[in-house]
């Protein structure tokens, strides 16, 4: 997986996904740095409420939306527990789009789900280049990935720019689904604002089984098209808008009914 | 009411109310898709927090907040419990603005205090002509409802362009204020940040009464004119800022002091 | 301290700075009505979750973050228990910025760390000229702060059309560090999303001593350089990325653990 695919062109738009929160003021200096390199970049918030210490609903979430974003888009991603210990600054190219990331695996879901990428590590030349001379020691997303993005995002640097392919990345640290006899299974990766708790299981991993079911939480659960197919208070499976097996209950809160969260396991199997 | 009153004319911003919360990807991705369509629109956030099954909210929001974007601005609200069942989009044009939302009654408020207004649903053959073919089953918002907002904003369709005007959309579900002798009766429609309860009754309505004062829990307040008049913990009536009454409490929590939410009946009668 | 250093050219970059929060529209109708005078003008949330009533918060933000901004832009922050009442809007001019706020002490923070900044409150005259005639008594985000930005951000007014030089405004009511001998006395100006305690001691009042370590809720720390210093669940103090003393928990909040909060004191001293 050498290869992009697709030149990246950048189309001055970047977003950003971080575990900051809106509370503090970590997001509008991150837009600010944007702004004094880039004064037309345009910004598109994705998530700043990534569980800290779970980059893996980062990496889910990009590999999962970034295609609703025009190409020759950067996503900026900051889930960053190591932040100010040494390592480095992972760069991903797939379809036309850029990621930035600290490299600790936070990209593992768009390097896995891609048919082909290109993989970088920022090297300490590119951030001269960029005039990133000393960053902080706690925070990147200010000091190294704004600057970077917006020299992207502005087209005056390309992904080459910052530094030669490498042949993998640190690796991610959820597992992906495994596909057995009859039946896939896989975990829980995030749960969303209504509760419903959303699978690693791709609709395409599900779909070769003629009549699938859904098991979690000790029920099984009929794979429905949409939530209004089941009375409120009713739980159901269905391949959601993002392509993938979430649980959700009509209505209501599955997370909170089914007393499950991030981790648990899912299993789609042949009724 | 079959007449806008004044052409929409896009200014290129759209005004973004869902119940989406800004935890998950939900309204990036529907901001990704705008951009695709129209890389130069403005793009504002009006509220994401509207509670889930209570569109009224989001209508009544949207009545009072509307005025103050640049005319020819388009408003996208999706609050939805049917999304994915077979219900329609709503499009709705008043005094230069438009208004985009499922039709489900959550338009009801801005269709409700309307001089004129051009009532339209959107036409198998309008998402046809927009390039949206076949919108997932659970999220509207992204497929079906920017890049219709992305159409009008940009100035290449009309609201004429989705569908011949009607008669009627699906009506609210609730009630509008009761003007009796010497006394208003409406409802609180929402609790804001700082725990105000804002109810339903407008200024006018309670301009009637020469010697107004509002009844509320149980309690009778005066009507005053801002938050400052009275001392720090001590209830007040008062106009607010969006030209309905409301109930505070001066630097404290009105709705955790009375112990009252969305609902509670809200009077004012002649002292 | 009667002179900006550098006169303010607009960028047409506005940041807000409320504690409105995000679940209602008062944020959306600001940024409408900054939209509507100034069309081009460019956004940007620094944070709406100040603590309603504790306006230094804001003050101390705004000093540490406003560099990160162009030069030229406009910063708002609307913290504003006496809304209504007969308090002032004032107007700071530093290093090319330019800060508006209502005259409460909010802007403090910004005044004291500057070495030359103007000062200024909006006269009635300046109101008419920017046809602000009547604002409503309790939501001068939207009707007096939003035009005012909206005219200086578009370059259309100038920080001196607005009034002119005053000596000082209405002081903070934040203690400042006191520096004694071998050791500096400081509090916890704000805890940020991740429960760090964030004091209000620059690094160069602490930078004299030779070896400084940290005084909070009983415990000793050493000051560090970065949060992976330490094991998770271990204490440590550090300059943070804003250039002030901050104590955080590798990968906890600090501020659930040492059970502290906002006022609490810290110390600097000489180990």
């Amino acid at each position: 997986m050498q290869t992009a695919g697709e030149p990246f062109a950048a189309c001055g738009v970047v977003t950003l996904t971080t575990d900051f929160g809106l509370r503090d003021p970590f997001v509008g200096v991150m837009k600010g740095q944007l702004l004094v390199r880039h004064p037309a970049v345009r910004i598109v918030d994705l998530t700043h409420d990534v569980l800290a210490h779970w980059p893996a609903e980062a990496g889910f979430w990009l590999a999962r939306s970034f295609r609703y974003f025009p190409r020759g888009t950067v996503h900026v991603a900051v889930v960053d527990p190591g932040v100010g210990s040494a390592r480095d600054f992972a760069v991903v190219e797939r379809e036309g789009h850029v990621f930035l990331a600290p490299d600790n695996g936070l990209l593992a879901g768009v390097i896995e789900t891609a048919a082909a990428v290109t993989l970088r590590r920022v090297e300490p030349v590119a951030l001269r280049r960029a005039g990133i001379e000393t960053p902080s020691a706690t925070f990147h997303g200010r000091d190294v990935f704004a600057p970077l993005a917006a020299e992207l995002s502005a087209g005056r640097m390309t992904p080459a720019d910052l530094g030669a392919p490498v042949r993998e990345l640190i690796p991610g640290w959820l597992e992906e689904p495994v596909v057995g006899l009859g039946q896939v299974s896989g975990s829980v990766v995030t749960v969303d604002h209504f509760g419903n708790l959303i699978s690693n299981i791709d609709a395409r991993l599900a779909a070769v089984l003629p009549h699938p079911a859904v098991r979690v939480a000790g029920r099984e659960l009929p794979l429905r098209r949409t939530y209004s197919d089941v009375r409120p208070g009713e739980y159901l499976a269905l391949v959601n808008s993002f392509g993938v097996v979430e649980i959700a209950r009509a209505e209501r809160s599955a997370a909170e009914g089914l007393g499950i969260d991030r981790g648990a396991p899912v299993v789609v199997f042949q009724k």
